[in-house]
């Protein structure tokens, strides 16, 4: 243990809440653990950690609280019990929910007299300790800033505002993004597999056309702040015109068409909106509003 | 000039072709040019271009004739009627299409004796001549490396297979990875955007995120290729549960959802067929077979 560290409690001993106790460990921080199935910390206390018989006594340890359960839900069956003992304490959420539940626990933690940080942890637990990978803050800009040393052991923490509500909306909009990449990235996939080329082959080229990709969408971000579209580089049109050799060379191959198809819905509104000549940035005033809502 | 470099025809100067033209200029290729409009010339020809009169004139100038016109039937329109002429040549056709049409193509050139390689443009047209940005080619081998110093000049050139469709299969397959990072991405930034959150603000943090994506397209890509989705990092059940936080918030908001909606019904798909505790990667499975197919 290093004695320049704060002490430090993790509340939640999942695969997350392990992996982030570990980081602090490593870290030299001195650590106490608590968990409702008392039979996961065993690794933790082999490593050093020292096990708190009760919530109270794991918040009474440290003057950080990390909680990091399945939900909000948990996280409340955990700590209201005990909530006075949060009196100027550091509450470090880490479990995921919705913005409306961090303004929730923003409030009641100040009800009770401690400082509350809402996180979002935008990786898998092996990459917890990692500095390439990126915790995502939203509260107390003071609060945040005086907690930086601990909270970088655990990766690259990035506060995002003061509103406790932002950790989630981000983590929510991230999260699509990712399972829209990896599906269009599937459907990809299947298409040249359904030609005899290795997953791994084309996932070489994919990961770096997404380098690319992600080029565009800085071009793209800038447009929608200016909320002005220029169709300099591909127009909408061009890419409705496109994405039919799509979905004719996946339905060729018997490979399901829903996404292709319904990014080609969404393309077509942007026109109809009179998009066309417009970026795919443009396709943003399109999804501002339901459609059934025209 | 420099006399190390081959001369070059490139047919179709519009926005694509006059780049490509560009770098070849600027890589010192004694370079000819035609277009159907005339007109689009003059500017390469003040940088050193030499003018074809006619398609013919064109493909007898140089032993490699690059053409980047609209698509297949404008290919067709162009060079059908000088085809005797290409006898020799090395015919790169960087016009996008099928892998049926380059398929058709590749078998045309043969039949006048003329060497081929289909290619697709990973790039916009700023983007030509950067040795970073991908040109994918399908074709003979030996025809590609004999030709990979000019192929240099425009891009970082990839030989994908000899079967000439791969190129068209590969940019589909690509460009539907676009659509949904871009779709997904608008998405999230119209959900963050309607918390007073600047659309560059959220993309610095999303493009970040999307090399972490990238690092589980890799670990996915593995499993693909060996058809077993161990769901030690995160399971479908786990995204499922996920998702509707996303869900939530962005009707909350008044954002369209169809996106998450139809990616949400796929991992149920992928959940119903039996793959709960296995990773995102077992989605395939479904989309291997369209959905009216179960
Ligand atoms: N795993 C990831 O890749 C990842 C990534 C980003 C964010 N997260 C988030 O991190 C949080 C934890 O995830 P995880 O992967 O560690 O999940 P996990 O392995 O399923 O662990 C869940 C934890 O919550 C506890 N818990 C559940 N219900 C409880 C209750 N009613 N009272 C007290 N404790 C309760 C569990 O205690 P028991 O051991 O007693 O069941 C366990 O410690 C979640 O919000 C998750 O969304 C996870
Ligand atoms: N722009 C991009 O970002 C990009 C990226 C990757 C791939 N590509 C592909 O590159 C190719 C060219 O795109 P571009 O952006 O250069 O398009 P463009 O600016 O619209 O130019 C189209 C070209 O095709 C010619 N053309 C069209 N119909 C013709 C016909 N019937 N006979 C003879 N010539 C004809 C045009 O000649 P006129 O000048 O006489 O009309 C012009 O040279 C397309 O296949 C496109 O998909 C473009």
């Amino acid at each position: 243990m290093n004695p320049d560290r704060l002490a430090v409690t993790v509340i939640g001993l999942g695969s997350m809440g392990s992996a982030l106790a570990g980081a602090l460990l490593d870290g030299g921080h001195p650590t106490t653990v608590w968990n409702r199935s008392p039979g996961k910390a065993q690794a933790l206390l082999d490593r050093g950690a020292r096990l708190a018989a009760t919530p109270g006594e794991a918040v009474g340890a440290s003057p950080v609280v990390v909680a990091c359960v399945l939900d909000y839900q948990a996280l409340h069956t955990v700590l209201d019990p005990v909530a006075d003992s949060l009196a100027g304490k550091v509450l470090v959420n880490l479990s995921s929910g919705s913005p409306e539940q961090a303004h929730e626990a923003a409030e009641w933690a100040r009800s009770h007299g401690a400082d509350y940080l809402d996180g979002a942890i935008m990786t898998t637990p092996p990459g917890v300790g990692s500095p390439e990978m990126m915790f995502l803050y939203s509260g107390s800009r003071a609060v945040f800033d005086a907690n930086r040393p601990t909270l970088a052991t655990l990766g690259d923490p990035l506060h995002l505002g003061t509103d406790p509500g932002l950790a989630s909306l981000y983590d929510a909009a991230l999260l699509g993004l990712m399972w829209s990449t990896m599906t269009g990235w599937l459907h990809g996939t299947a298409l040249v597999r359904a030609e005899k080329t290795e997953a791994t082959a084309f996932t070489t080229v994919a990961v770096r056309w997404l380098s690319a990709v992600a080029g565009f969408l800085t071009t793209y971000a800038r447009q929608v702040d200016d909320g002005r579209y220029p169709g300099d580089d591909a127009t909408v049109d061009v890419q409705i015109a496109t994405i039919d050799h799509l979905i004719h060379a996946a339905a060729a191959r018997g490979i399901d068409n829903a996404l292709p198809e319904l990014l080609k819905a969404t393309m077509e509104r942007a026109r109809e909106a009179g998009h066309g000549s417009d970026s795919y940035a443009s396709v943003i005033e399109v999804l501002k509003k339901p459609a059934g809502d025209r």
